[in-house]
């Protein structure tokens, strides 16, 4: 029985390090080392290559190990998307942390200031006065300083001021916080855009974006403010970032573990495609002639980006339940039995990760270290 | 920061007992308290009339001291879906069992075998010579018993034995295995069922069951073996198994909390609807004048079962993404300002539930008590 959670939960991992694929328990989280230290040379590789910086999204795996193999490999400091995500960093020791997001509620603010007063570097991103003011409150009451982004809308219609005049006023805004605040630059990221699936498209997209951040840069400068860093991007855009001459840090997540959905993105030209490193392991629990079913459903797998693909030829999965996934075989597949092992690549990473608390690091089909998903349910 | 928790999480609670709506960190799951006593007592009381017992199934809620109401209202003992899931129960002083689902891997049936051991009631479901093979290796490594139900597919296409002859088979088996197995009867669950949107539709399916069931019972009687449970059912279907004269006990789950997938069903004659117990509190982070942007996304939402609701009047969901909802207004909804806290109804409650820590028990709109969702994530 599990001992010492004060949440009462079982906190054995389902594995070992040296166990086969087949000795791990499941339904369970397995990353191909090989495979995600391909992708995070490449991807680094090419953002670096063009004098950029890679400041890497971790909200994407929420697992400090797999964050200093991102630093290993050059990152500058990473993202967080939420305050208590970016505290499980800073107690794992990383020292600059941006938080991509605006945040709202004295609480979260709260949790910055405590990580700055700590001696971490730390940004935010703002997009309306309320959050300038809760910040700077907050710093001032922590005896810190915290460094802010204003975030603009590029097009993705979620957050992010819509043009330069609101920028100036929340940058007069952040100036006149004083020492509690450190106008740090721009955040502008477009989710919509690191899914479309052509180059061109995906080109035209951020070279847009950056003629709307030339326009606010330039305003700003008017006013006396120098946008020292502009960021942004992600796996889906990261070449065209790299190329723009204005960007200066990219800001890539999924690229380490991958999805079926990205992977329906066309490559750019000179990036090979990023390899699916991510699959959950699953058992077979029943058979019929017609279908088996296996140990993962809802509770696995994340489906906002459709079901989970089988790795293993023929088979392909009909719907998951909570807890059940049915899966049918095609003409030419080799029948399944109770008690077999299957990996299945889920259709989006992030959420996927977020169900679960241990992600098992494998290299060649073994087992070589288990890491808590530690930042897992860190919604605050 | 959090201190104390092995996996380096931040466990800090959202809220504390006395707080208003408005001062709990979001995103949160909130509990109301008053329409989940009145779905719960409104259910059992149904099952219990018909002189059925009520075993609800907690793989909806994950929450212990919820249990400890549905005891309190006369249930026998609980459901769970998982041996990690049964676990944690086992060790908030649960004592009598069921796990629902058919365990395959030696590591999952050491789980029930310790719960076993320690004087836990627990049952597990079979439709498979290997597991009743597993089950009795590890009860007699555990020197215990474990109490065996054999599941029988009543249409719903994912596990359990087709027919007659397949459960004898599996019977005889458990038989074989002496002290270490107990033969308890059947388990026939269609979650199909649940969610057929008419009252008679529901009824016959139950009804097709029940003649199903007969047959095996019939087959099972010939040769020595009484199935002394006959167990199944569920939210949607729960009147139909009372109304039965077969099953023995019903195992409804989402009935405590409700979501908007199981408000689709047309009710049944005689029981009113059952209200909407479980919502998540958002904060709004960001504004447009077309939109509102709220800091829970999908990994504060399942949407298997669709996208959340909004309570507040002229406002829905537009789109979720990881960490975001962006809600678009109706023409005559009061705007949204920055910092104000709103609820939305989830589309399915236990995948919600999943994503969470904490639910936040409330009452006329205040705190009383914050449960940890103890098993939240227990996926073996």
């Amino acid at each position: 029985m599990a001992e010492g959670d004060p949440m009462n939960r079982p906190v054995d991992a389902p594995a070992v390090a040296g166990h086969s694929l087949d000795e791990i328990d499941t339904p369970a989280l397995l990353l191909d080392l090989d495979a995600m230290q391909s992708n995070l040379d490449q991807v680094h590789r090419r953002i670096r290559a063009a004098g950029l910086a890679v400041r890497p999204h971790v909200k994407a795996h929420k697992c400090p190990p797999l964050a200093r193999l991102q630093l290993a490999a050059g990152a500058v400091g990473i993202c967080c998307q939420k305050a208590s995500e970016a505290q499980v960093f800073a107690q794992a020791g990383f020292t600059d942390i941006l938080v991509t997001n605006q945040l709202v509620g004295m609480r979260k603010l709260e949790r910055v200031a405590a990580m700055a007063a700590s001696g971490v570097r730390v940004g935010i991103c703002v997009d309306h006065p309320l959050q300038v003011v809760q910040a700077a409150t907050a710093a001032r009451t922590g005896g810190c300083s915290i460094d802010v982004l204003i975030e603009v809308d590029i097009g993705h219609g979620r957050c992010g001021v819509p043009d330069a005049g609101s920028a100036l006023a929340l940058a007069r805004l952040i100036r006149e916080a004083g020492s509690a605040l450190r106008f740090a630059g721009l955040h502008a990221f477009r989710g919509s855009a690191q899914h479309m699936r052509l180059p061109q498209e995906r080109r035209d997209a951020v070279q847009a974006a950056v003629v709307r951040l030339r326009e606010v840069i330039a305003v700003l400068s008017a006013d006396g403010f120098s946008c020292g860093t502009v960021t942004g991007g992600g796996t889906g855009t990261y070449p065209h970032e790299s190329d723009s001459g204005l960007y200066t840090e990219v800001q890539p997540g999924s690229y380490v573990l991958m999805d079926l959905d990205y992977a329906g993105n066309q490559g750019d030209a000179g990036e090979p495609p990023l390899r699916h490193a991510l699959t959950v392991l699953c058992t077979v629990i029943s058979v019929t002639p017609g279908h088996a079913v296996l140990d993962g459903g809802l509770k696995a797998f994340a489906v906002d980006q459709g079901l989970p693909r089988m790795t293993r030829p023929g088979w392909s999965v009909k719907s998951l339940s909570d807890e059940h996934a049915v899966v049918v075989p095609g003409p030419d597949a080799v029948p399944l039995a109770v008690g077999d092992k299957v990996q299945l690549i889920p259709g989006h990473c992030d959420p996927t990760v977020n169900l679960h608390d241990w992600m098992v690091a494998c290299r060649a089909g073994r087992v070589e270290q288990i890491w808590p998903v530690a930042a897992r349910g860190a919604l605050f």
